[in-house]
C-alpha cells in the first residue's frame, strides 16, 4: 500500500483544489487526507488537526440542554453576551490568570476564530496611522489568512532566533519602530511550536506594546496547558502567565474548544483589558459612529459578523467556567492526557531519526502538550509533509505557520489508542526505509 | 410619565453612544429603549426588534439536546456543514421552493447575518472589475453596515417609485450599466417594508442579473410568510417565489430565526444555485488560492470568519427542515400568528391617523406579516421615532433602511397580549394629543 505513488498525491491535491501544499489551509489538508483515505480505503494517522479528541465536559452539555429546554432558542442573546457568561468569565479569569477584568469587558464570540477575525477588523479601523498587524510567529495559520481576507497589512518574524528578553525586545522595537502596528498577535502556549514565553519575554512584549501604542491580542487557546507547572488550583498561585501584567494594551482570547473539549459548539470569549476597553478612538467614531473600543467592537463589528453567538453555547461556557472557578471542574487535569500522548508520539518520531525544531523555553525543554514541531534530514517541511502523506500520515508543514524553520507541526490529540501508536511507528519504519538520511 | 422631556432622550442617547438616531443600528436603538425603560421604570412597547416572540420549534430543541448528549460538542463540524443538514436543506428547498439544489451547494452559517456578511466578503473578491453591491432598498439596515465594514462599495435605490416589471427593469439596467456590480441583495418578503416582489418583478431582476453578470443574494428570512398565499404544503404548488427561476446567478439565504423561531441559536443556510456553485473565478484563485465560487466561500471565507457554526444547532436545523418537508412541522401555520398581531397593530396605528408607506404589491395590498411601515403627518421618520420614544414606544426610522420615504418600521412580533395592544393604543392617544396633525 504505502508509499503511495506521487501521481496519486497529485491527483488528490487537484481534486481538493490545492495548488501549493506549503500554502494550503489546515482544512484543505484535512480534505486532502480524507481524499487519500477514500482512495486507499485505509485510515490515515491524523496529526494535522487539533480536534479535541476528548469527551466534552459534561457540565457544559447539561447546562446547554437545560437552557434549550427552558426555551432560549427563540431569543437573540444580548449581542454583548449573556450576563451569566460575562460574570463567569470574569471570575474564571480572576481564578486562573489573576486579572481583574469586569464582566462588561468580556464578550462571547463564535470560537476564538471569530474572536481574532473580528478583533482584526476592529484593529483595521483604530487609526489611519496604524494599518498593520504584527505576528510573533510561528502562529496559527488561519490567523494569517484572516489578516489577508480582512485586508489588514501584516508583518511577522519567526521568534526562533530571538528568544530571551533582550533579543526579543530588540526585534520588537525594530518591527514596531514606524508606529504603524495596530496590534501584535501570538498564542501562548504557542500553536504550532508549543513554546511558552517566559515572564521576561512577556514583559518585553508588554513594554514594547505600551511604548509603541500597539494592542496585544493574546490567544489563550491552550490555557493552562504548559504542564511543566500546575495551574489547576483556582484562586491560588501559580497563575497562568500573561502579557496583561505588563501592559494595559491587551485583549485576551479564551476558547472553550481545547480547555473544555468543546470545539464543536464554537464558543469563546474576548476579554478586554479594563483600561483599554473604554478608550476613545476618533477614527472608530469616524468609521463606526462609535468611539469606545469595546462598543465599536460589539455594535460595529460583532453585530455585523454574526449578530452574536449561539445562546445555549453561552450557557454551557458560563457553567463550565463557574465550575472551574469553584474547583468542581479540573480542566487542567482533564487535558493533561494530551501531554502523555505527545510524549509517546515524540519518542516514536525521535526513535525514527526526527528532531525537535522548537525545543526550549530559555534553559527549559518545551512542555509536552498539544503540538510538537519536527524536522527530518534535509527535507523541507513541504517535502516532509508530502512524503509522510505517501506513507499514511497527515501533518502540517511549518511553512504555513510563518516559521522560517524547515519542519512539521504534529498534533497529538487524535492518536488515542495503542494501535494508533503502533501504526504510526510501522508507517514511520516504511518512511525511513524510503527516505534514508546520511545523519 | 409620558411624554418624557427631550433632555432625558438626549441623555439616554449619549449614554448608549448614539450620535445620530437616523443612523443608529437596531441594537443601539434596543439599548436606547432599555435605557429609557430603566430611567422610567416602565416597560416600553418594543416594535423595534424582530425577536421571534414565539416558542422555538420543539423538534429542533429535542434534536439539539439529543445531539449534545451523544457527545458532538467536542467535534468540529465539517466546515462545509454536516451531511444531515445539507441533505435536509436540499429536500426542504425542493419541498417549498421547488428548486433542485444538491446538498453540496448548501452551507450552514451563524445565522443569515453571517451568511450575508461572508457572501459580501466573497463578492468583494470575485473580480477586479466588480467592486460594488447593489441594494434594492428598503433593506435590512445591518446589511448596509456589513458592506461598509467589509469595504465593499455599495449603491442602492428605493424600490418605492420603481414597482412593476418595466419600471424595475429600467431602473436595474441603469444601476447595472457600468458592469461594476458583483451582487444584488434584497429580502423577500421585504424587511422592513413587507412588500413581496411579483413574479414579473423577480423575472426582471433575474434577467438583469444574467445580462450584467451579477449574482443575486436573495434573503428568505421570512420564507413562506406572505400569508396572502398558502405555501404550507410540501412538494405541492403553490411554491414560494424566487429569482432562481429566472437566473442561474443566484444564492439564497434561509434562516431558522423567524421560520422556526430559532433566532437564539444563530443558524441558517446559504444555498448556491447549482450552475454557479462550481463556476471558476480567476480572481478568487488569485486572492484565496481557490478558484471555485463555493470552495472559495467555504475554505477561504467561512473558515476564516468562525471556522463553522455550532454543531448542535446544525442538528436542530436538519431535524426541523426534515420535519417540515415531511409535513410534520407546519412552520407557515406556526408563524401566521404574526399576521394577526400585525393586522391588530395596523388598525390601532391607522385609527390614530398613521398611514401605510409601502402599501401595495402591484394591485394587491401588502400582506400582513412581521413588519409594517408607517408615516404620520409631516414628521420625518427620525422625528417620528423620537417622539414615539418620548411616549414609551420604540421603533426604527425608515431612513436607516435605505428608504427615501419618511416613516417607521414597526415589528409586530413582540406585542403579544391584549394588554400590550391596549397600552399601545393609550400611548398613541397621548402621542396624538401632543402631535396634532392638520390632515
Amino acid at each position: 500500500m504505502f508509499p503511495l505513488p506521487q501521481h496519486l498525491i497529485d491527483q488528490a491535491k487537484a481534486k481538493v483544489g490545492i495548488t501549493d501544499l506549503s500554502k494550503a489551509t489546515i482544512r484543505q489538508i484535512c480534505a486532502l487526507a480524507a481524499q487519500l483515505e477514500s482512495i486507499t480505503a485505509t485510515p490515515y494517522i491524523h496529526l494535522e488537526i487539533g480536534n479535541p479528541g476528548l469527551q466534552p465536559e459534561q457540565i457544559g452539555v447539561e447546562a446547554e440542554c437545560k437552557a434549550l429546554k427552558s426555551g432560549i432558542a427563540s431569543h437573540y442573546p444580548d449581542i454583548a453576551g449573556i450576563a451569566p457568561l460575562k460574570n463567569a468569565a470574569s471570575r474564571f479569569i480572576s481564578a486562573f490568570i489573576d486579572l481583574d477584568l469586569p464582566p462588561d469587558c468580556i464578550v462571547p464570540t463564535v470560537g476564538s476564530m471569530q474572536g481574532s477575525f473580528t478583533l482584526m477588523l476592529l484593529m483595521k479601523h483604530l487609526s489611519p496611522q496604524k494599518d498593520t498587524i504584527l505576528f510573533i510567529d510561528p502562529g496559527f495559520p488561519a490567523q494569517h489568512s484572516q489578516a489577508h481576507v480582512i485586508g489588514l497589512k501584516s508583518r511577522s518574524f519567526d521568534i526562533y532566533p530571538h528568544r530571551g528578553a533582550e533579543p526579543l525586545r530588540r526585534k520588537l522595537n525594530q518591527m514596531l519602530a514606524d508606529n504603524r502596528v495596530a496590534a501584535i498577535i501570538y498564542s501562548n502556549p504557542n500553536n504550532p511550536a508549543w513554546i511558552n514565553l517566559t515572564d521576561q519575554e512577556l514583559q518585553a512584549i508588554g513594554q514594547a506594546a505600551t511604548d509603541h501604542d500597539a494592542i496585544v491580542l493574546e490567544d489563550h487557546a491552550y490555557l493552562g496547558m504548559d504542564f511543566r507547572t500546575d495551574f489547576s488550583h483556582p484562586f491560588q498561585s501559580p497563575y497562568i502567565p500573561t502579557v496583561a501584567r505588563y501592559t494595559d494594551n491587551c485583549i485576551l482570547l479564551i476558547s472553550a474548544s481545547k480547555i473544555f473539549s468543546y470545539a464543536g459548539q464554537r464558543i469563546a470569549c474576548v476579554a478586554f483589558g479594563k483600561n483599554i476597553a473604554r478608550r476613545q478612538y476618533p477614527h472608530l467614531n469616524h468609521f463606526f459612529g462609535i468611539s469606545s473600543l469595546i462598543d465599536a467592537y460589539i455594535f460595529g463589528v460583532l453585530y455585523s459578523a454574526s449578530s452574536g453567538t449561539a445562546h445555549s453555547a453561552q450557557c454551557a461556557l458560563a457553567a463550565m467556567m463557574d465550575a472551574a472557578a469553584d474547583g468542581r471542574l479540573n480542566f487542567v487535569d482533564h487535558t493533561a492526557v494530551y501531554a502523555h500522548r505527545c510524549s509517546k508520539a515524540r519518542q516514536i518520531f525521535t526513535d525514527h531519526g526526527f528532531r525537535l525544531v522548537y525545543s526550549h523555553d530559555g534553559p527549559k525543554p518545551v512542555s509536552d502538550g498539544f503540538f510538537i514541531t519536527l524536522a527530518y534530514g534535509n527535507l523541507s517541511g513541504m517535502q516532509l509533509a508530502e512524503q509522510l502523506l505517501r506513507h499514511g500520515i497527515a501533518t502540517i508543514p511549518l511553512s504555513t505557520t510563518g516559521s522560517t524553520q524547515q519542519g512539521l507541526r504534529v498534533c497529538s490529540s487524535m492518536i488515542t489508542s495503542d494501535t494508533d501508536f503502533e501504526t504510526l511507528a510501522s508507517r514511520l519504519d516504511s518512511f525511513v526505509a524510503h527516505n534514508p538520511t546520511t545523519d
